[in-house]
């Protein structure tokens, strides 16, 4: 296995050679010339070969190909010229060393197990090596009891059962996938006294309901498991054992109970083949609406005893490497500052969709880069390439470089660019949102491989004729940017991939992007099915879109390293704050209101008189009303914002006509500007996560919650919080605008 | 079985009069006395007898138990002190001789035939005598051809297979049950060139993703198959060979050929055990979201000839009679003002639920208004019950009897009041405008049987838990009428019972009432399983709301009959004009604005660029854009007839204190006011729709269409229409406020 993946490395390397243009160097002078070189270098056939060479074998984390392909990456990012090594850490990182799911009654029944091969799908037939269907983090354990089947699992969905007299208290329940992230599944069943959890692919959700079963499309089969990791990831990422330190060989470590990121209860994920046995089974009230899926049957919500399954799980607990590859292209004048570039190697079995699609997009890049510092280039920020391993059990790699470089990294970092699985359709972008315009401009100058216009002028159709056919689906703001021919608006930046340390943790202006939208990629989606097969028949075939998005990472990489200054455009991210003010203050608004109907409704028995005989239900629990909270400071931060913004705006737009030394001090005092959005005590309950603009939500897991420390403490009742939060919040934007005001002082010699 | 039937007839009578309190003819002098002797009548044991005597055996027209039904019925009305007749029609309704669908290829599989026999559902093992599953007014033939699915079979369904490229032409399309009429499915494939077509009822629609199926619960078993009528009736109802007269022995008679209301092309309808054997075997695109129902596999829109199906239909297309049974108490005061009340007793097998239900609650109204008339009672206006056959093959025995009375009605009706299936839940009412605050205050006085509190109450808890919940849900009108403690608005008439030849022929003021929403009638509807067994487990056990049924319209009819004046409230229909002229004019802008996106996108190609690979589409199709329209006649008509209405209820709150021949001058004035609401040309290819205000929407079928003319000719793009009926339109509610404006006149003496 080794020996051939070698030489398919080296061969995919004899391609990128002839796909440099003899005069490349000469026309790379100017940035549009340099960018025309870096495309013709950019290779579909080269990202074709490392993603069939990477996907060969299962990649997951301790496992030797993973090892093997973080190797041949250092190998050819040396080859390219690059400065690269491999930064080691040790992780706690659970394997399973058994997995049971069994139906108990009504009859007996094996459920789980690997999945098995399909037909033209080559690896799915060699699994040797890979892990079974599992969760990282779940708690081992051993348990027999009733099932509940508790929809997506999310808080509405406890609600929907306390209406109808349903615990799960003692059971398992049994989640299907979406509506959230996994993890808050088995977390928010363990909160509600689940003994254990299962969880599964329904196939409304990326089944057949969506398109053909593969292998014949794309879409989730009966017997696919989506696996993936429960580690609680919203209260820290990284190693368990080591929050906000690297997880070094010397690292001081906690013990695994002292760990608050593992859960207490087995879980495991199933297909739906095995789900709708269960399903079948379940008695008690219909699921009906929203809350069933499209499995061909009845749904109920069980909890009566009808079902018993049986759950067990052993994990091998110990520590495991993991290894993530630093590459590095000293800037000439700014090497000081530094332009970070990432995506992750390890999948959780082939990985070819996720990570892979995204990881051969980044190599071609660097590849590129490489061949364009060998014809001269050198660009004046320093640029690192990172190939992070151990994402996919909890941003492992990402997270602990980044604890461990944490003092460097808050002095040299100016952006951090991220990457992860790839698909085919429309760029997606998520970012600080001071560089929205960065973005959408790079956006303007690469095209779209399957229309031949420019990805922007793709994605604002999308806009545009989504609005037209179903206006509730964009937002206002959306639908005008898109109508004006301005920028698109970008995304707030939540979880889910190795993002989270640099923004959150260390607030370090960042970018994660990707194209998707027509692929299939979820029906594959941490399967043994994530194959080269799927991605080259149903996700990005000739991955055209692999080059595209080298095509525009490469954009951003080149011109943020090559810019005189940080490319930021400060009202945007003032516009965009302005909107979230807005959306606290209706949230709050919306709540009160609702609550003291709520109140009223109840009193007046008016659930009781609508409660259906076939479903009886009882009012929803009345909670205290949702007090007036006071936003002044918010409000006032920013609008100030918007003022400073503004002024900072107009005279970046002049500062060529500054004195060079004094433009040097404002690019420098404004190159780590994002930093100040953090506050070192970080969220309420959660210290690791500082930044009080950008957070994942408790309660959405990957989802963005903006303005965390406000929204979630109104969203979750916690009043006291919203009111400290508020002033947490308007003083990390008042210190943005401090610094803005101070650059424009310094321009006009203050 | 006749003797047999007799025999139950005669048991129930018993039962009645044991049910008649001793004092019951002392205590009514006064309404309210009146009305609690009523309800002390009202019998829920009666009502179960009836209905499962009468659903023993099936009673479709033709059939030997339905004119025994109608028999029995004018026996049990004279022994209950009515004038009674059996009135009988002649009218063209076809019955199945034979009836074939198989699939052809892939493989050959027999499909449709009668329902099968489930156990605990006797009559479901005894349906001799039935007709199969059969849509009467299909157009016979014989036709095999590839299968196409579309969804509902609607205009958006045929656009989006326009989007693909997917004709329908010399195809058979498999239409399923829901989102508008069943009869316009054919309908419409038969305009867009389709040989055949197929429908079937989704277990999405009103199977296993709404409840258990039969009889574990009472949702739609695999087997159920929904038959039903698919006379165009949108165009006119009753015999399709006497539009506008009665079907009289010596009628002059269309040809069948000369009807515009017989279908061309054959359909049947299937259960989804049999639409599911086509459906995984259909290739092509898959269809994906709301255009998919709740079968486990994938759809895909077909057409490719991957199905082949063959559909044959032979059909007896003699004439066969309807039995409308008309039973009449002469009024004191105003005998010739006739206040009309009528279900049908026709079903499809047994009609257990559907017409049954709201069948025995009319009889038992009977019964009780009989013995209040024996102990003394004496209505002022005369009251005519009537029991209508062959509603379901096109609401023929009311049609044939509203235009062989045309005459008659006009001079003398003043209201019809209609019922049909009835279930347990909620009140529903749909009614002329002027009429609602005279539902409403039935509806405070009659208590709901589950609840304790009143029928109005227990909507109103509806509205404002719903509202609740879902604020999208409610009109904003609605809810704030409910918070407000108001009337509950009451929805417009549009078709699929009785009260069409009345409303929309004749203009008699109309209402239609029942109960419902938490029953399971849609999953028996139609169906062999529409049983007493159903009925009595899952839609009404123990027939406590047809008891509620009859007292809210016991005491309508009671209070239309002995009132001084007919009880309208002209502001509420005002009210209600003003917002469906906003509606229109909105609809206008809407589209007008919709038109002009689309035009510009569809130009820009962006739905070019938007076209997914997996499922590439092309642009909806461009149509001109909807013209600026003028409605400033209909504005200022119903500006004015809110001034007028309000000057008139004004007026009418004292018209106590008017001389007795003054009063009698405008009660007699106002009694027909509704008929000013027709225009003689009717509606645009539909003259037999002659109500400017009220009809069936061409698209909708049993949906209501309000101030069509206008309406549907902007929904359909015939801008001329839509002008001339703005002024047809206005004439009528113009002639409408001159007639309230005559009133205030004669009362102000001029």
């Amino acid at each position: 296995m080794m020996v051939a993946r070698i030489l398919a490395g080296s061969a995919a390397i004899a391609l990128i050679a002839a796909t440099i243009p003899a005069n490349a160097a000469a026309a790379a002078d100017g940035e549009q010339a340099r960018e025309a070189a870096f495309d013709g270098m950019i290779s579909s056939a080269d990202q074709m070969a490392w993603l069939k060479d990477m996907s060969s074998a299962p990649n997951q984390v301790g496992s030797p190909h993973d090892k093997a392909n973080a190797e041949m990456q250092l190998r050819l990012f040396r080859q390219w010229g690059w400065d690269a090594h491999i930064e080691t850490f040790n992780v706690l990182y659970p394997t399973p060393i058994s997995t049971t799911v069994e139906m108990i009654a009504p009859d007996r029944v094996t459920l789980g197990g690997q999945e098995p091969a399909v037909p033209g799908d080559t690896t799915s037939g060699n699994t040797a090596g890979a892990i079974p269907p599992y969760v990282a983090y779940q708690g081992d354990g051993d348990v027999t009891a009733p099932v509940v089947y508790v929809n997506y699992g999310m808080p509405e969905d406890y609600d929907a059962l306390a209406r109808r007299g349903i615990s799960v208290k003692g059971k398992i329940v049994l989640a299907r996938y979406g509506g959230g992230w996994r993890g808050l599944k088995p977390k928010l069943a363990q909160e509600h006294g689940a003994a254990g959890c299962l969880i599964y692919s329904d196939p409304a959700d990326d089944g057949y309901a969506t398109g053909d079963s593969y292998p014949a499309g794309g879409a989730r089969p009966a017997d696919g498991v989506q696996r993936g990791s429960v580690e609680d990831m919203t209260t820290y990422p990284g190693d368990p054992l080591t929050p906000g330190i690297g997880a070094t060989a010397d690292a001081k470590r906690l013990t695994r109970a002292q760990s608050k990121v593992i859960l207490k209860i087995p879980a495991l994920p199933i297909s739906y083949a095995d789900a709708a046995k269960i399903i079948a089974a379940l008695k008690g009230p219909v699921v009906t609406g929203k809350q069933r899926g499209a499995l061909g049957m009845a749904y109920h919500w069980g909890g009566t005893g009808a079902v018993t399954v049986h759950l067990a799980v052993k994990s091998d607990w110990s520590l495991k490497p993991v290894y993530d590859v630093i590459a590095m292209m000293k800037g000439s004048t700014f090497p000081d500052q530094w332009v970070i570039r990432g995506n992750h190697h390890d999948g959780w079995v082939f990985g070819a969709a996720d990570p892979l699609t995204g990881q051969v997009a980044l190599m071609d890049e660097a590849k590129a880069l490489g061949a364009l510092a060998r014809q001269g280039w050198r660009p004046k920020r320093t640029i690192v390439y990172a190939s992070w391993d151990g994402e996919e059990p909890g941003l492992l790699g990402s997270t602990e470089w980044a604890e461990e470089h944490a003092d460097e990294l808050k002095q040299k970092a100016v952006v951090y660019i991220n990457t992860d699985n790839n698909g085919r359709g429309y760029l997606f972008a998520e970012a600080s949102h001071d560089l929205q315009h960065f973005i959408e401009n790079a956006a303007r100058d690469v095209t779209d491989p399957q229309t031949g216009v420019s990805v922007f002028e793709r994605n604002r159709a999308r806009v545009l004729t989504a609005h037209y056919e179903d206006p509730g689906s964009v937002t206002p703001a959306l639908a005008a940017a898109a109508k004006g021919g301005g920028d698109l608006l970008v995304g707030p930046l939540g979880s889910g991939s190795d993002y989270s340390a640099f923004l959150q943790h260390l607030g370090i202006a960042s970018i994660n992007l990707g194209f998707g939208g027509q692929d299939y990629a979820g029906g594959s989606y941490h399967s043994v099915y994530d194959s080269y097969y799927h991605v080259t028949h149903f996700d990005d075939p000739g991955l055209v879109y692999g080059a595209a998005l080298s095509k525009v990472v490469g954009r951003l990489v080149m011109r943020a390293a090559d810019a005189d200054r940080v490319p930021a455009r400060y009202s945007d991210f003032a516009t965009t704050i302005a909107r979230y003010v807005d959306e606290v203050n209706t949230l709050a608004t919306d709540q009160r209101a609702k609550d003291r109907t709520l109140k009223q409704l109840a009193a007046d028995g008016d659930f009781k008189l609508t409660s259906d005989p076939s479903d009886p239900t009882t009012a929803p629990e009345v909670k205290p009303v949702t007090p007036l909270i006071d936003t002044l400071a918010l409000e006032d931060a920013s609008d100030r914002l918007t003022r400073s913004a503004a002024a900072a705006d107009a005279m970046l737009s002049d500062e060529d006509a500054l004195p060079p030394a004094v433009q040097a001090k404002i690019n420098a005092d404004l190159a780590g500007i994002d930093q100040l959005l953090l506050d070192p005590d970080g969220l309420p309950g959660r210290p690791w996560y500082r930044n009080m603009i950008y957070a994942p939500g408790t309660l959405t897991g990957y989802g963005a919650k903006t303005l965390p420390g406000v929204r979630e403490a109104i969203e979750q009742r916690r009043f006291d919080d919203a009111r400290a939060y508020v002033a947490k919040t308007a003083a990390v934007l008042n210190a943005y605008a401090d610094r803005l005001d101070a650059a424009v002082a310094l321009a006009k010699g203050g």
